[in-house]
């Protein structure tokens, strides 16, 4: 059992530089923080590198299992003093337990015959949304996410911390819009766009089994590029004075009505 | 015309202080950025009292128009140096327009026989969730929000830009959980309560045409209090390993399958 005094000490400091995404894409790790989000990393066997937990703030005995049970799975265990732990702590009033984790991305080889229902963003920028997105997604029993362009980091400490732990069980890649038509054109997969615009309201719309549910970022929506490789568009008639929701809202509410399809069919 | 161009004026540092609730409480002011959030105050005649620009920073026709348009309305409007716009600005890449809103919160007394789709929240934490949530309410032509206990302030910075202008169209209150509870018994409007717990799934419930909806905390749910006021409660039946969703999110996938009820009734 290690225990670190000092925040200076080299693996602390790399700790606290995981809040760069430079430096995320670097190593390819990323920080966790929080009792519940290291006991679902746990759960489901997510591949964590260290465990640290601050005596002094670990009252919990849900917390205090976490740490015997990351070292039943062989995860370095490290203890740090409060000073320590609050040099990288990023939650108010933290719970004295944080992780790193190792970036799990799938490689597009990987993907074939995909089933089931996936989401595609495209250039979404908030982290927050990314994450809330997510949990949504796992909420409705589906099977993973592709991030093209420029969308933000799914490893993004907000974006993890949104997630409550459903980036643990989602499937996760990156690609570029180039691969991501090259994939496409070999693929099977139906895409069903999201739109603001004029499209199919999204309650009418025969969502297929296995599809791909596509959004684009919160300022543009989607590209012309994006907009071709679709073979159904939806949207979300509104009223009242805002023109859009926000992005994890709407696609919460387009993924709650295919979810409710695929229950009564 | 009045040009500011020291940071210490006291109206800019009034605007400073309208960061924290106590100060927008004492004051019944608040402070929105930004030329979209403008222009739908300015459009739905919400009561501003003075519009503050940055010759240097405000390049946008539109921003431009909002102003000569404040100006109709008797707006006091402000010029000010990019020092001093920097010095209350908010938005990374300000847009050079800010405004000084007046709080327009509903007395109880003006509530009686309500029609339509309310929302009553209670404990909410995250003014960003507000926000979305008044939002995703405007979007489904909602009429506005009870704002119960120690909920979040509506006219948090947050709060206001999450809500994308839904802010100016909805009605909003403030009352006590006793004031809610004398308030509910004389009027006849029923209460569906959404839980993470056993209920009715919310696809299956039959929503009456004039309601409210009541969410409780993202940590706690709602109280027995609250609870035992219920007429139903529903759920939201979910897969995945996640045990809930984001709040804003579950509010708009309850929100939107009223909405969608109502269309085909």
């Amino acid at each position: 059992m290690k225990i670190i005094s000092s925040t200076s000490n080299q693996y602390i400091k790399s700790i606290r530089k995981l809040s760069s995404r430079k430096e995320r894409d670097r190593s390819g790790k990323f920080y966790i923080e929080g009792i519940r989000l290291i006991g679902e990393a746990l759960r489901t066997d997510f591949p964590i590198e260290s465990i640290l937990y601050c005596s002094d703030l670990l009252t919990s005995g849900f917390g205090k299992n976490a740490i015997e049970e990351g070292e039943k799975k062989g995860v370095d265990i490290i203890e740090v003093t409060k000073d320590v732990f609050l040099s990288f702590a990023l939650k108010d009033g933290p719970q004295g337990l944080a992780a790193v984790g190792i970036q799990k991305l799938v490689n597009i080889e990987e993907l074939h015959n995909l089933k089931g229902l996936w989401i595609v963003l495209d250039n979404v920028q908030d982290p927050g949304n990314l994450g809330t997105i997510m949990r949504s997604l796992d909420g409705v029993g589906g099977k993973g996410l592709v991030l093209l362009g420029t969308t933000t980091d799914a490893y993004h400490p907000t974006s993890v911390r949104s997630s409550t732990g459903a980036l643990f069980s989602l499937k996760i890649t990156k690609m570029s819009l180039m691969s991501f038509s090259e994939w496409i054109s070999k693929e099977n997969m139906p895409i069903i766009g999201t739109i603001c615009g004029e499209a199919v309201n999204y309650k009418k719309y025969d969502f297929p089994q296995d599809m791909i549910l596509l959004m684009g970022s919160e300022q543009k929506g989607l590209g012309k590029e994006l907009l071709d490789m679709c073979e159904g568009l939806v949207n979300i008639p509104l009223k009242g004075s805002v023109d859009s929701l926000n992005l994890a809202c709407a696609v919460s509410v387009v993924l709650f009505e295919i979810y409710a399809k695929r229950q009564t069919r």
